[in-house]
């Protein structure tokens, strides 16, 4: 297995060029282009990593994963879906000129910007604990409690932060958002700070993969449902405005966030985690989706995937 | 099975009552809403179904899979989806607005009527030729050369077709369509009138599932890597815009018509045929997505599922 | 005149059972539907009123000519018209998905709220300023210093005004804006909050009807361009999205406000305010349009308007 | 006056540099865009021309203004704004995505093409009879009986005329068409390639200037109202999307052509034809545009405009 990620990492390192890195706030300019990292665990819990893999980076979109999850364990699937749709969009993540025309009552879905302000705001308890409670979840499900947000870049997600106050204040007045603005939102940048590295993320995927279970067991509240939920949804809206042709051609449920982290999910198989912050147009790691996609043939992820040994002699019953 | 087939058709039937039969030609009209059958077929041949299984129906959206796999076969993936995307859309079948905004400049996915338009175009030959195609693939696919398409189905849906017609023109008009729109809107028509019953639709699913083989062996052409993609399309775009809480809860890729049937593929598994005219606001069967829920539970087959039985001691290796 | 005024009154009165008081804040919901009133003010100083003219109600939207004057006075044309368009829309007052879509880089005109904030915002000066000159300016123009803003109306306007904050949000995003968005909404709610009679109106009509001239001589840096320029955007844009039928039905720039206020000007001649808070589906005064509908046929006031009279015999030069 | 002309033909002729000549059918990419023409027609009916006034070009959208006129004396007014709106708009002449969001469910204005396709489907008779009246009716108001139709501007029309096919069949669809959509459209299209010369367009904007009148006398049905509605949308609506900012800075009623023809209307006073084949972004003539502003500052023609000398000293009555 750690031949094969080497392998990948080094046969799909040059797509770097073809990106570029997310350059909106300055933490995130900084970072560089050509680090590219990947962990993969399996359900026996056997980690392999390679490249850049414990480099701390901002899991940004990623955690609206988590929002939903959290969301969903607080009020359960009717009620967060009464406010949030299930439906992907052909729109870029932070627009929301449907809630303007009511051509929708709610966002699309809870991985656009509009929706995980939704879920968060769903998440009991004030705006700090709403944060508190997606920090303390992401260290039970990794066990990694020195986990923590970033605090320049919460700051300079907050100072740049006008086209999600816009969507926010429009939530607010159609009813669908309850809680104080900029309270909502600092929870909501706070969210997108937190740090991890690849090995992290493989955690949470493979908790992902095993229906809610972390390394202690439970977790209280969620459950195989839940995640069925969570991985329904990444498939058909993680990946941007690129989730369908991402469907397609790798077949792994997974979420991308702006820092070029990657969080993907094979049922019951692994958790995987992918850095590099060189972007695509759509928003996710390029060479990240370069890797995934090669992965998924080697290894047979695809869960789109038809098998040709599978071809056999039908003779139809009611022909 | 045959007995759960029965039940769950039993258990789901009441559903009719909050659906409605398409009402904008004759023959959708004069459907009975009560109907409701299922067939599902498997990998080696076994047929079974239950309900009104041998009332034949008309294709309508379902042959947008049939059309795209043509698509595919003569002009390759690149191609296609150089003039239709790939992503899911929140929007209704018949909606184009962002062609006309530029916001888009193809349709968003293969299976909405401006995306079709596109891949009945693409498929090889002159208007008749195309139609014929589909035709000829359906029957060998399912080995019934007793298909065919309706007449007065096809009349009525060009007498209403203006809708589509200005779908066509926007496209010919953004240099997307080179044939001329009466003529690929007539194949267009025609292939949404073959009419099928339930064991066809099984077969066409069991195709998919088997990687396009047919009970002849190879469809030409055709492979797994095509299927792979239809089913991918399907599990994203197939129930209009009510795909993506489909996948979440059904989980099983499916095409539905405005007719009443449902074609669903479990990869590598199962090919189901559905019936059932009463469509909820979305234009799927109603009563279809009622039994469909409860066969993906009862057999196992939501493929966004987590076992629970997987979960397990992790010993994180890198912690 | 006074007849006219009168009878023009009763005959329209019976219109506001088909309009509704503005009821997203309190002391609008609490407004007499069945008041009306209207003052006309000539050239010469004659002023003629009839109805309930001297009740005071919130300026509301008309506000909106009085802070364009004070951008266009404080910033020039060139730079005001780069921020804001001239163009009116179809569109409600308040929609603005199109600066999501990025159709427009800038709101389509002065008169719908994103407009407004924009202009509000040119006016030099802090919030406070801002707001303080557009009071300063009504007072002065109309020589009325008792004039101030009503402060619970000005609370509500604060507590309901999500959706304007989201606007600015956006307008800042897109950096069309750089005061504080707080603030310059501040400034923008206190404006709207202004409270006037029919006798104020009535002055500030025959100001732009002078080329902005008030009763003490020149108001200092407007001028008759300026002057023009406010009436041919009332003309265009001054109605909301009834603004065109306005135009060809009555043909007398106007502004209205959605506590019933309108604010007519015929150039060269009349300044008109007229008061009924029934309001139609645009958000006009529904009694008010009735009444300057007749006494612009009555005294001849459509601006479009060709006299039979000036019929001829014609006899082409080059024919 | 002709010296005026001239002098502003010369100043203004420079601009045609910033502009382009249409260039979607040969005949329009064939123009001179260094042309430049103007005719003048008083009510006394002398008529001052200068430059290139007496070439034959196509009418275009001017024809929009005559389409609309015999739709109203058709079926007057209230039968056909039940139709089309009388809202100007921000969006391009051949924009219609709002007809398909359902925002509205008729265009906006009849000088768009989705409005003027509406306002020549409610010409009495077959698509014949409605051309026929079209051209009539031109010969007409002109007296100029050699007017006819470019045949070779007709058949680029019909053959490049996709979009206006998609926004008809959209009409039909919404049931706002009655007619076959290719027959209006070809009396759509002749009309646009109706040839005049500025001497004919000068006359037909001396017809309503004078309510309708013609040399001979009365039309037919026509009357004062009826121009007074046609000045009015003309205003708001007749430049494109630039009608605002055209209305503000010329402020004389018009409407132009993609083929470079300016038509004037100076209620009670002036008939004005301008040619300028070099069009600004929005599709106006920008030579046109020029000469205009400042014909109509060099003779006070601007109706938006406030004399400084109307400034006196006003004694509020009511102070």
């Amino acid at each position: 297995m750690k031949e094969l990620l080497e392998r990948l990492i080094e046969k799909n390192r040059y797509l770097a060029q073809y990106g570029e890195v997310a350059s909106y706030i300055p933490k995130l300019k900084s970072a560089n282009p050509n680090d590219v990292g990947v962990c993969i665990l399996d359900m026996d819990g056997n980690m392999t990593c390679s490249g850049v893999y414990n480099k701390k980076f901002t899991i940004q979109s990623i955690s609206k994963v988590i929002a939903l999850m959290l969301a969903l364990v607080d009020n359960g699937e009717e009620e967060v879906f009464s406010k949030v749709g299930w439906e992907s969009t052909d729109e870029p993540f932070n627009s929301f000129y449907k809630l303007d025309l009511s051509l929708e009552n709610k966002p699309a879905n809870p991985m656009i910007n509009s929706g995980a302000i939704i879920t968060t705001s769903m998440i009991k308890g004030d705006a700090e604990d709403k944060f508190t409670r997606i920090l303390d979840t992401i260290r039970k499900i990794t066990g990694n409690h020195s986990i923590n947000y970033n605090r320049e870049v919460y700051e300079s997600e907050r100072a740049t932060g006008d086209r999600n106050r816009a969507i926010a204040y429009l939530l607010k007045n159609k009813g669908l958002l309850e809680d104080d603005v900029e309270e909502v939102l600092n929870a909501y940048f706070k969210q997108c700070s937190i740090e991890v590295d690849l090995i992290d993320l493989a955690k949470i995927g493979v908790f992902l993969a095993n229906g809610c279970k972390t390394i202690d067991g439970e977790y209280e509240g969620c459950n195989s449902d839940i995640a069925t939920i969570l991985i329904a949804v990444m498939t058909t809206c993680g990946m941007y405005d690129f989730s369908g042709e991402f469907a397609a051609k790798v077949g792994i449920p997974s979420k991308s966030g702006v820092a070029g982290g990657i969080l993907s999910v094979v049922p019951n198989r692994y958790g995987i985690g992918i850095y590099g912050p060189a972007l695509d147009k759509h928003g996710n790691s390029i060479v990240g989706y370069g890797i995934l996609k090669d992965l998924s043939k080697e290894l047979g992820l695809n869960m789109f995937k038809v098998w040709e040994k599978n071809c056999c002699n039908i003779k139809y019953a009611y022909k």
